[in-house]
């Protein structure tokens, strides 16, 4: 393994080019039409940019797609068409939060242009160095060229043979985090709005998990919300095509939605987090503004 | 204070029924109608059992009523019909898990035939006996006669002076716990159905407080099941008068509704908790079944 390229150094796939850059893998990128924090973020991870994703393509021997859900087949599409006219074939690895049958999909359209796939889904925050704990679960028959990777300081498991199952696991995994502290947001708004907040606040306790989620959970929240609106569509997804509800996260994307219709959201990554208690306060006067 | 009627002495207002007997309270309650469970609870609480609704709310200084949620309004047109009828004045106290908007539409047909009215919410299992921990809000302008039936054994709490603030935190708190529990148990059985089951309780480890969540809180919910479906569709209404989405806890209501329709609802709430293991098992045998 020489050179990996990643599409596209957001927050999650700057780190992770970061990290392999610093193994000392060629780590290379397309940053065509990328906005200037992703510039920076890729420079600072020491990722090399290309002009074109044929450029791209050609240069490496695994691709990882790591985007927001929404532009996943968009990506792929893309890559299919630039495998086709180059003739190179690059394993693509698809590490987007997406719901299986959707990773199914992608599967075929790179398949069918010519190149390898796997699934991954990526658990934990942006790894900040090697061997940091962010997990990097892979399925599929054949995932040897992805998991080559944890020789340059990424943590990968491999967990079954299927397509689909590493983005099953990250689909499950994330409706435990994220769909829950979006109830947990939701009710806390509502709580305040019925002049609640504080009986409570008094009637779990300071040791509850709920006060104690409050705490750990919503700050970092506003900033990633606008982000996960699609990823809670397609654990939606994921439950429907099962035979179990979407509901429970398509208001979860509703929630998200809310949060992301208000400033809060404007928050780059890097600004420090506001107190529990500020976006509280913000989020139940958005309520009454929608109400007028 | 001599007298307390309870409609009806399901398992919580039996309970409630128990702990006021035990403190030489006569409680009365009408059992017409009711099945022979309801009866031998009843007995065993000792209560005293009327022929008729008017006996009942001639009898009783405080009136509680304690059931499903979509019981509530027919019970409280009955109470009104009869307080016209009888002349008889008792305090109406509304203890059901139910919207705040519900409870002032309740609230009117009680204050309109002529009874005072107190909102009342219940947080916890029912009561096993005197001071047991279950804690019981009660909010609105004059919440004296409820408040007086802590001298014999009841936890209770006022919460604020407007009628609908103590099952508005009834309602925050059951969306903290029943709600969660709906979203959890949805994605073990999704994580069970891909065949993802080990790998999602190893990503999360035993500490974990969803792993926790599992031990604790599924075993003794598809029991109640079928009673929940309608409290989340109180919650949901009480987020969406409010301005918020009211999806999450309608998924949760399809959630209970889904645990409803497996033979694991039909036992009684005095059989014994089954494993995790084997309530998952039949949910996702019952998810095969429906797909087909």
């Amino acid at each position: 393994m020489t050179a990996v390229g990643i599409l596209s150094p957001g927050e999650m796939g700057a780190a992770i080019g970061g990290v392999l850059h610093q193994g000392k893998l060629d780590v290379v990128t397309c940053l065509e039409g990328r906005s200037e924090l992703t510039r920076l973020r890729a420079g600072e991870a020491g990722m090399r940019d290309v002009e074109h994703v044929d450029a791209l393509v050609q240069s490496v021997d695994v691709l990882l797609s790591v985007l927001v859900p929404a532009e996943a087949r968009t990506i792929a599409d893309e890559v299919a068409a630039s495998v086709r006219r180059t003739g190179a074939r690059p394993v693509f690895v698809e590490c987007n939060a997406i719901a299986p049958q959707t990773v199914r999909s992608i599967e075929a359209v790179i398949r069918d242009a010519g190149s390898p796939f796997i699934d991954a889904g990526i658990i934990g925050n942006p790894p900040r160095h090697p061997n940091d704990n962010t997990r990097f679960y892979c399925s599929g028959p054949h995932t040897q060229a992805f998991e080559s990777l944890v020789e340059y300081g990424l943590d990968i498991r491999r967990v079954g043979p299927e397509i689909g199952q590493a983005s099953g696991l990250k689909m499950v995994y994330a409706s435990s985090t994220k769909g829950t502290t979006a109830l947990w947001t939701e009710l806390f708004v509502a709580a305040r709005a019925l002049g609640l907040e504080q009986a409570l606040l008094d009637e779990f306790g300071p040791e509850h998990l709920v006060s104690q989620r409050l705490r750990s959970s919503i700050p970092s929240m506003p900033k990633k919300s606008r982000r996960w609106v699609g990823e809670m569509e397609e654990i939606a997804a994921t439950f429907a095509h099962l035979g179990l509800t979407p509901r429970i996260l398509e208001g979860a994307a509703d929630m998200y939605r809310f949060v992301g219709d208000t400033p809060l959201a404007d928050q780059s990554p890097r600004d420090p987090d506001p107190p529990v208690e500020q976006i509280l306060e913000i989020l139940t006067e958005h309520l009454n503004r929608e109400e007028r």
